[in-house]
């Protein structure tokens, strides 16, 4: 029996990466739909649980993707409102991979060691890689700072508890200016922030003292943290540990495919944020 | 070589029942359009016919299908008239289920025995799953009534008997109250009314010693004829065979997997409510 | 590793015709785009060659079709301006079979015989694929003049000079009257005007003592030029070797298959006119 992924994307044009690496992760054939809003899932859904028996049914799966991660929120909430009993297939919400980006970012610092009450800043924490890293991070029991460009008027970190169920903290990082001050005492930094926005000048962060590990998620030039290359993999820089987006690239990839795979072992699972967390402390573990 | 579907509908969201089903039943590769025109048929169509020799082209087919049954009756005219001389692909019309599920259900009704004589009152005889029971089995012998929510003009009656050549009766059935004048007498009764609306009160069927046979072909509750469930396939209720959608949906399934396969055995055939219920009489045949 | 190739195209309904010649030259899979803009093209392409390690990437491929051709060309500059270092996949262009269909017809013609210095004439030899029969002609060391409906103010001739880097001279050939003046001299024809239009009538071909080869690749009746078939492969009418659309039909599928097979051996072709052309002479010095 063929293994089906039905791949949902709220965008115009679904993402050619999100179909290549389904693909690659072992499923036969992927059904891609474009402009999916939550009104369209209930007929998708039906689709993919009334085609084949309840015993059959881990042979499909569905892949919730989209560069709008809001959007595809609202699309997982909708697909698992449409399940029920046994009829039910796995499903992974990954849009614009900031779920497999968060997670894997989070397993590159556990990698060098336990982060319980280490001081954590998450530049750009309102954003959904930023949110999620952030959250990831308090879960494991590191003492989380976000920062947001304009306020810090605890939205985000309400925003962070009720997803997470954890306690973050907040803080204002509008330019390079307000680097040092953001970053003081920090062991940990990891910048989630848009694309070609320097964040941290070299300067505020070689002064550092207590910093230890230093993640940039942004791949295009410029980086976000001075002085980081998007290629550094657990490279020392200035007796820092860092990562680059690239660096983190690689997990991040092995993460999505592991999830894809596994969706095709079983018709129940759900791969959030959390539970591709655990997946990667699996593939850790393994890896040992 | 690769057995191709071509698979045209004209909704915005193609079927992703459809596709499934299609892989399910042999296709490897099955090309989806939606929002599919009359239009724009020839073009694809041609894609079909010209990149194969016709001594290959039993490997290709095509399935028309959609929510909106009328639009499809007019893809597959469009779809027919491209063909020419060997250039030509087998073709199957099961736009919302329509025919497998009319086919299925006369089908369920014949394998209690022969209809001939026996009159049968069809609800909501005009929408297309309605209508193509009706022709079905006023072909097959039966005195059959069609009803409908407004009026008895002939209009119904007329559009049947154009597409199968065959003569049914109207009647009015606007609610439950009307029932028992319109099923008085009946030995059958199929409902293919709309979703969620009950044409038939438990009242209204109990009271009628004629009645041996019941068919409910709507799948949401509340069922459409009180009593019934959607699972029941041949269950002895207040004296009477019921069957609901679901007891009817295991043969449509079947049926809609054999009409796929055997397109990809020549390159001639056209998979419409008559010839389906060819395909569906040799399946009983053989299952005996 | 499955092969995957990505396949773009301007139109609203991509083309079925490339989607399963894709499938029989060997493609695993098929990723189809339509209503492809040149500004959609860079994160469709970074699908493309982030998903795969650059020693994988022979397994991934991009086919741009559509029926417009200049648009085709735009998305293949944005597609190779994506691409960096190894970061690259290979790429064929032939929308509304453009290429394969000029290189094919020219190949007919060589396959007859050298053709330098010999007078060609190509009707219709401002669109696509008269410009490129023009352009591979005259790279050949024929002397080729190129027919417009209208004008001869020489915007043609300057296009196909710009794109070939060869010399074509003009002529104006606007209805059938104009043919005999337009192909005096001419040993060679090519018809590549539009579909049912007939622009050199029998009369003025059948005079023309220096004429050898006609080719009218209009598949549509009434053909281009009066008296040949569009099933003609090499036909001797009136003295005269004749090929109509079909004859060189069966050379351009090859082509087109051929080259679809050759993007998966390594990652770095571009399949345009030109690298067409080498692929078709290839092919033909092996079947010698």
């Amino acid at each position: 029996m063929q293994k089906i992924l039905l791949h949902l994307d709220s965008s115009v044009r679904p993402s050619s990466f999100d179909r290549i690496v389904a693909i690659d992760a072992g499923a036969d054939q992927v059904l891609t739909y474009g402009s999916v809003t939550p009104e369209a899932v209930r007929d998708l859904v039906h689709g993919a649980i009334f085609t084949r028996a309840p015993k059959d049914l881990r042979n499909t799966a569905i892949f919730i993707g989209g560069t709008d991660v809001a959007t595809a929120e609202q699309l997982l909430a909708a697909v698992a409102d449409t399940f029920f009993g046994p009829f039910r297939v796995s499903v992974m919400l990954d849009a614009n991979g900031a779920n497999t980006t968060a997670v894997a970012a989070v397993a590159r610092i556990e990698s060098l060691g336990d982060v319980r009450g280490r001081r954590a800043v998450v530049i750009a924490g309102s954003g959904p890689v930023g949110s999620r890293v952030a959250g990831l991070l308090a879960e494991r029991g590191a003492n989380v700072f976000v920062t947001s460009r304009r306020s810090a008027d605890g939205a985000v970190a309400a925003k962070i508890q009720r997803r997470f169920n954890v306690s973050v903290q907040e803080l204002v990082l509008g330019s390079g200016a307000d680097a040092a001050d953001a970053i003081r005492d920090a062991e940990i930094i990891v910048n989630a922030g848009p694309a070609g926005v320097c964040l941290v000048p070299l300067d505020a962060w070689t002064s550092q003292t207590s910093l230890q590990i230093l993640v940039d998620l942004n791949a295009v030039p410029p980086v976000g943290i001075e002085g980081v290359e998007a290629v550094d993999k657990g490279v020392t820089r200035h007796g820092v540990m860092t990562f680059g987006a690239l660096g983190v690239g690689s997990l991040k990839m092995k993460l999505h495919k592991s999830c894809i795979a596994r969706m095709f072992e079983r018709n129940d699972l759900v791969f959030d944020v959390e539970s591709i967390a655990t997946v990667a402390r699996e593939l850790n573990s393994t890896s040992q």
